[in-house]
């Protein structure tokens, strides 16, 4: 059987994480929309456009090899909402775990996560996200 | 499509521990039944009533506040159990992850919970919940 | 209603590693296949048969237990993918939280982990499950 959206967004993120832990970058990208916007209140700029998604992603992941730090989101906790304009609002809390090699992994942030999802040609796409670190202010 | 119970659990425990972790003190103790219990071992006595409930999420809430840390209640790695009688045996781990602003963020605890849960008017509410804390005995 | 495939991997690794945690080895090494192989980029070794895999639970149980810590293992961000041979290729996020009677709880371990799963008489089994370590050389 088809599971349902709820399992369906479940699904979704533990592609795009992989993608983004892995330093698969442009697969990374292609998980949002081609003017998909990636704020943070960690960043005085959203990220507008895959192309600076991906050069975002890419200059963190030469940041984590040149460190020898491998980086782990976890995305739970999701609640998903259909919306009226159809488009889905999904929340999560995120939490990244870091592991330099040959040391110990630990907590290296804790944040929500707002998206909003669109289906482009069946598959799920993230149109916007926003996510708030909690150590900042919101 | 609907989804199966055991994505109904998960999709429950999302929007009960966001109200938890946002202060929502009020929509929280509503996710228990009027007569709903919360034990943990950390505590000589249960919380007993939707009362109680809020009151002790709130006197937690104005702490964390005044200290200025962010906790998130993270359940997972969840077994859904109909029982004969008709509730449903919820089993989870537990993480609590804190973060001070300003600060770095780290585990706080770690749990394990059993739920059981019942349905009022077609949603599903907490009747028990009882909470081991994995630092303290049984 | 049934749940997909998807779920159905999530409920199993609930109770798997419930099993693990809780010392329960003869339950945790039944997970897996009679033939079932258990490799680690931690070990120069796999587990090769149920036996050895119970065998192995069992030293550690034993271990932890005289330390009198406590583990957590958690499995998420959870891809499925069904192969052409029927066999499932289940790949997940593995964080090990250990807390020791009295201390802290804290991040002890983070790792990957790629099984390959298959139906034993309707229940899902682990035929080869291989966990890489972040801290470790792949």
């Amino acid at each position: 059987m088809t599971g349902s959206l709820y399992e369906e967004v479940q699904h979704f993120y533990g592609r795009q994480m992989r993608h983004l832990d892995e330093g698969e970058v442009t697969e990374w990208a292609a998980t949002f929309t081609e003017d998909g916007v990636f704020a943070a209140n960690a960043r005085p700029h959203p990220q507008e456009g895959r192309g600076a998604i991906e050069q975002g992603a890419r200059e963190a992941a030469e940041r984590l090899a040149a460190a020898g730090v491998q980086h782990r989101h976890w995305l739970g906790m999701l609640e998903v909402d259909e919306q009226p304009d159809g488009t889905v609002l999904a929340r999560t809390y995120a939490l990244i775990v870091a592991t330099p090699k040959g040391g110990s992994a630990a907590v290296h942030l804790s944040c929500s996560c707002e998206d909003r999802l669109v289906r482009v040609a069946g598959e799920l796409k993230v149109r916007h996200r926003q996510v708030y670190r909690d150590d900042l202010p919101a």
